[in-house]
């Protein structure tokens, strides 16, 4: 693999970072446009990611960051961990914005005029410009995102370096969560939810709403250690890692994306608000302002990483790519429309579980196997040993999947008992369902599967959720509780 | 060398462990107590980095992060790099103590007493418990400040990862400082600087105060730009790097402490606060926030780095020393303060830039060099083979500087040619005026002259700034302008 930019390459990236630039310089106007600016951030974060990654390849194998391809004919070692790359652009693309998404407040803060709705009155000593009139907690909540994607990095990056073990790994994004919850304890502190309907008549007061206290604290903590944990494991073929997280990170754009398109008879001003904006409108910008250069970066990733793969992206990029949707739940308060988004995710992690705790045998590697006969992938098995069989209970359990259709158990003929079982990833389920493939089939097949599970809970989520719910946050009854 | 704890060593820091967890969980009464908090926070991050350098050696040398230590006379392979970890434990405490900082605010905001001065009316859809009555200006300085010495972390992990080239790396804190000026720019925007008494006749209007806007913000890219490099350069010897940032960071900490002291006739209240603080205590606890666990996991990294060094503290390291102190001298004002305790780093620099700008030439390594037979550190040189001597001119000034005792000169007998310099490094210079000396020696005594250089360029500070500046942020007639 060539580590330099081919001319067409280096012609199209220049134009797109130009490009860009020149939006950039133009969203200084009026309100600004934070979304126009955003999207151009993103498209230089996806020049600078493509070409920053093919650049500093042969660097990481010098360093010992690479890996092989083992699904191949001839598996060559490629540079692994290159998710690093991505997630540092995607980090100071972040901290660029920062004036662009703040910029309307800027203006507002400094020239006296608009924003009546933030009147301050502060005695300080030491007055500053803005310290005044500045939406401060807005601020305030994209430093943490920052600082929580920040902190994920650095300890991606550690693991990816040092390979720590399992058990230390999991609790890793717990950690990194740290300075989102404590900044949304000390800052946001919402910690109430909306009572299902059918819940509502047992509650005391028929109260519709009630506080978690403390537990809303360890859900996020439990939900930023689920999401880049469960796309962590559900990984092993060329672009299943960053296609999934673009899957996602679409959808939950789409999503926020309806939150600002203008409602019917709410007539759009000449400076593209709306009269009466969504009152959650906020916090879907900031989750576009998140997602945005995000996908970016993604897809750069993924022109790299797709079959056949030129590079491995590594444990940073599953974690940070887990940790933005954490993020952008917890900040927007869309945690459960997050988890109908990671449905594979968490069918993926259930079914891993036997494997992951230890019920069953789990060999480091569960990544499918390569048939070099026929050069397609296969469902890669645990071996049950003559001296060490599974015990009769499990024996019984495994014949109970596999007339379900998920488990492929293998018997010997000669002893009649079971001498493997495929691992419990639904990626080796897929190849059980549907047969050898090859592996961009099948990272495409799984791809159209996320996508149709996610579009499905959307729909879910905004059909269904009024006859669960008294209140819902799209439409003139929005409240943004966290719903 | 062992990677486990001696049990005398587990011993004494599981007791001070204990012993700040115990502190802590007591300062959660009344206004809480930041101060004590954060140093029971600084005792534990201690104990931490003391422990994580101990066990995390062997990772390191197996994951390739490893260096021969040149001046022993058998080098052995030790690991490098080791400043992330004490970098990583320090950002853990300073994310862990975000609540205690801000505790007596949140207690103000919750229960609606006290605190009066912050009074804000804001009209919003979505209020969140303290997103009315919480300082956030000041929450957003702490996370800018962690912002920006995280992306120092990341970005100096990246350098000793792949070991950047010169002018990649030299750029590198320039671009971590950005969310801090962003931060600043949005935040607080003060960019005027006092005008120098001698210098007030020729101003405008005689004013004593001089906006320097836009330029302002060069000058702090620059302070974070040299602060770092500055220290990277001032290195090469078992526990310089370490022991010279434990030296500043104390400086700068008494520095702190000075504003923090009870004026006399201005009595300390029963909650530790007196009744007329100096206008600038907030910046000062911040500093002092911010320092003492930079100062608790620097001591036990220098435990492990001093000589004989067990291990290496890598660019990481020197990095997010430099940038501590310039985020701190940006934060709190102190600047030109933190110039006068960077004179050895000052000195250094501008007598390495004949060989840093190549004018000269300059050898991957500068550190002295060890004399096996005498056990003893020598001036490193550079060697000028007889083929390419240096030009007319710069032997003229090389006999010029050997006069003045600020150079070595070797002239090579039989051509009456220099065969040899010495290299510039001030370390090197030090081996030149007081002979050759054991490495433990050397580090002493630069060290001692760096405190005898900062306690100097304190009292300077605090005793002549009033001759030259009309106000001074000491004292009462304290405005803390950027002085």
């Amino acid at each position: 693999m060539s580590a330099s930019l081919s001319h067409s390459e280096t012609w199209s990236l220049l134009l797109l970072a130009g490009a860009s630039l020149a939006v950039i310089a133009n969203t200084f106007q009026g309100d600004g446009a934070p979304l126009i600016a955003s999207s151009a951030f993103s498209t230089l974060a996806f020049s600078m990611t493509y070409a920053f990654v093919r650049w500093s390849g042969p660097s990481f194998i010098k360093a010992g960051m690479k890996g092989k391809d083992l699904c191949k004919l001839t598996p060559k070692e490629i540079p692994e961990a290159m998710g690093a790359v991505a997630a540092s652009v995607y980090i100071l693309a972040l901290m660029a914005f920062i004036p662009f998404a703040f910029y309307k407040d800027i203006v507002a803060a400094t020239s006296g005029g608009g924003n009546r709705d933030v009147v301050v009155t502060i005695n300080e000593v030491e007055t500053g410009r803005f310290l005044h009139r500045f939406p401060h907690s807005k601020l305030s909540s994209y430093q943490s995102a920052l600082n929580t994607l920040q902190a994920t990095t650095i300890l991606g990056m550690a693991d990816d370096i040092l390979d720590l073990r399992w058990r230390h790994k999991f609790f890793i994004p717990a950690i990194a969560s740290l300075p989102l919850l404590i900044v949304y304890y000390v800052d946001f502190g919402v910690t109430s939810v909306v009572v299902p309907n059918f819940l509502v008549p047992y509650m005391p007061n028929q109260t519709r709403l009630i506080n978690l206290s403390f537990l809303y604290y360890w859900y996020m903590s439990a939900l930023s250690i689920f999401a880049p944990n469960s796309i962590n494991i559900f990984a092993g073929i060329n672009g299943i890692e960053v296609g999934q997280s673009l899957v996602i990170a679409a959808l939950l754009a789409l999503n926020s994306s309806l939150y600002l398109v203008p409602f019917p008879g709410n007539p759009v001003l000449s400076n593209g608000y709306t009269t009466h904006p969504h009152p959650a409108t906020d916090s879907h910008l900031l989750t576009l302002y998140l997602l945005l250069p995000f996908l970016a970066v993604s897809t750069a990733l993924y022109l790299h990483n797709r079959y056949p793969a030129r590079v491995f992206v590594g444990d940073t990029y599953c974690y940070v790519a887990g940790m933005t949707f954490a993020v952008v739940a917890i900040l927007a308060h869309f945690s459960k429309t997050l988890l109908l988004l990671l449905i594979p995710q968490i069918i993926n992690f259930i079914y891993s579980t036997p494997q992951l705790f230890k019920i069953i045998p789990c060999p480091r590697h569960r990544l499918p196997k390569f048939n070099a006969r026929t050069g397609l992938l296969e469902a890669s098995v645990t071996p049950w040993p003559a001296e060490r069989p599974p015990s009769k209970f499990l024996a019984a359990v495994f014949f109970t999947l596999e007339k379900l259709h998920l488990l492929q158990v293998t018997v010997d003929p000669k002893t009649n008992r079971i001498s493997s079982t495929s691992n419990l990833t639904i990626i080796n389920l897929w190849l059980v369902w549907r047969g050898p493939m090859r592996e961009d089939q099948l990272t495409r097949e799984l791809l159209i599967m996320q996508t149709i599970c996610g579009l499905g809970g959307l729909f879910v989520r905004h059909t269904m959720a009024l006859f669960i719910f008294s209140m819902d946050n799209r439409g003139k009854y929005g409240h943004s509780f966290p719903v």
